[in-house]
């Protein structure tokens, strides 16, 4: 584990929310020189560096952040025989990172992820703006027309139920990105030189029993919030498919959410999506996942959890006896899913033992209540 | 009832889509002078103006426009005794025009609504974009981070089904406004002085499940496959409430969209919403919808319409069951609406008669099927 902490603090931004309790988590295999461009934003955070593939190999990071870096055998001495539940060779492992941190928010970034511009030129600091997501309340029960009801210069429009409009927790804010969309290798392959250039200036709640492809690009949580849901299951290195990680959660965690009546939005920050990955190496990757989407999509979209499930942790365990239960039969692959999910939560209790998972949070489940 | 159509084609756009196919839907008590600002957009299809209010009163048209105009007297010889549904001294009247036009498209605007500009500084062609959003299939089942996926420029993203990007027929576009935003009697009071200057640049799909607040000012559907859900209710001169002539229409609707498998998009187009309405009158129309719809929001989250209703108009004949039997004990004002939504119907099959109940709108309802 590699530690890094002389702190300048000549560029910093004046004010740095959240600072103490924020951890920035990222899955890479190179030098960190992304970094550099993020430096007036990131610098005040401390990072976890997760290390993917050959742990021999060194892996600069700019001078002047505050991190700590684990590679595979780091991994593999801190969780034992529960290390296998962290993919390998796949940026699923940034998850470990979600475990490792004590802190109460998580934001993970790509190191492929640079900067962007808002449509006035100004410089977009993503990060403040996951903050004040995960800060305002959520509106799942019901749409508003003018998006995020709580930002400056909007408000509920007529017709939405003063009873909805203190909303609710936000457990998710997930970001876009300008530049290169975040395509399938299918899409990819047939609209090679598409840009997303459309800067769409809003935030909106995904309603409750709405599934959305979550990627892990750029994405923020309230780990204490929804934390053990945010596993990025088994990809890469011996597994049948990768670039599902991302995907995986965001399902579980969704379902989960609309359980505990915890928001989840999606919209703003864009960050600066600099390289389109390999397509037909995606394509390898992903073909099987293609394949079972089409099942896991009717399955999560029906999965309901049992009304003694008040906490994260009997939520995730609940979930993956269905997986096993009636994704099984499709593939073998999922019985181990749903194996590793429960290991991931044994895993997770044992880093976290101050977590009661009794008591953790403690909202009380809203979704039958609000007529689904 | 008033005919004007000395057609002059000096500024007509080059392309004027679904010219044969469209009629535009004007609730008025005033001059239409607002009509020369639309002048190089509306001219080349034909108005229906609902005349509100005293019908001795000469409503002015500026010269040029081919319409309709029809007064309450034209509804009362027009329908008979089924005029009672038809609301009096309230916009809710504009449903008149839906019932009487002949075409398979409507867009309906209010007489304060004037021509906005995109940020560019470009004069919006409001009706173009309806055109383009009921024209281009929705994305009910599962939502697209990057909004409309049939959008130049953007597509489903990774982890969309690739079962569902087909998408479903569009029924309603739900336009938005610039400036004065629609907010209700209280806060328009708490904020007089908000003005929406938010240009979202989006077009989304409102997902199956989830209910909006749907606005009359700017609004377009396809007629034949929704129209007869598009009921305005009873509002205004002898009833107990107004202002919730969209949304009650919009409940109702969204409720059969999503049993039939119908697709409703909100967002783009704007247009300049010029002036706020007194917020004392506001209150005194809403205070009592203010506190129905309290109970009406859980009526229509729960609403489970028969798989044996395949038409529109056995969904809406359904619905006014459903709200005589749940919400007559609230208040028989509801009483009286169930019976107006069923006098709706018989009124739109007697106008519409070469509509087969039975076979239109023949499309399956999937609400069950997508795993509600």
């Amino acid at each position: 584990m590699v530690s890094g902490s002389s702190l300048t603090s000549t560029s910093t931004p004046s004010i740095s929310l959240l600072k103490d309790e924020l951890d920035i988590v990222i899955p890479t295999i190179r030098n960190l020189d992304f970094l550099e461009m993020w430096r007036p934003f990131f610098q005040p955070y401390h990072l976890i560096i997760v290390q993917d593939g050959d742990p021999s190999k060194t892996i600069r990071v700019p001078d002047g952040f505050d991190y700590k870096l684990y590679n595979r055998n780091d991994i593999n001495r801190i969780l034992g025989p529960k290390a296998a539940c962290i993919s390998f060779k796949d940026s699923a492992c940034r998850c470990f990172g979600y475990l490792i941190s004590k802190k109460k928010y998580i934001f993970t970034i790509d190191d492929d992820c640079f900067v962007a511009k808002d449509p006035s030129g100004k410089e977009i600091n993503a990060l403040e703006q996951h903050i004040k997501n995960l800060l305002s309340p959520s509106t799942p029960f019901f749409f508003n027309t003018l998006y995020d009801p709580y930002r400056e210069g909007a408000d509920f429009v007529r017709g939405y139920p003063f009873s909805l409009r203190e909303g609710v927790q936000t457990a998710v804010s997930h970001g876009l990105w300008l530049n290169i969309p975040d395509y399938d290798a299918p899409t990819q392959l047939v609209k090679p030189l598409e840009r997303n250039k459309r800067y769409v200036d809003a935030v909106l709640t995904v309603p409750m029993g709405t599934l959305f492809p979550m990627c892990g690009m750029n994405l923020a949580f309230n780990r204490e919030l929804i934390g053990p849901a945010m596993y990025f299951g088994l990809m890469g290195d011996g597994q049948p498919i990768g670039r599902y990680d991302d995907m995986w959660a965001g399902w579980c965690m969704k379902v989960i959410c609309d359980h505990l009546g915890l928001g989840v939005k999606t919209g703003l920050p864009y960050i600066w999506h600099s390289k389109a990955s390999n397509p037909f190496v995606n394509l390898k990757k992903e073909y099987k996942g293609i394949y079972w989407q089409e099942e896991l999509i009717p399955f999560f979209q029906t999965a309901v959890l049992p009304k003694e499930c008040t906490t994260v942790q009997t939520c995730y365990l609940e979930l993956s006896k269905l997986v096993k239960a009636k994704l099984g039969k499709m593939d073998d692959y999922f019985n181990k899913l749903a194996d590793a999910m429960v290991t991931w939560i044994e895993a997770w209790d044992e880093l976290n033992p101050s977590e009661n998972p009794g008591s953790t949070a403690a909202v009380k489940p809203n979704g039958a209540a609000k007529g689904k």
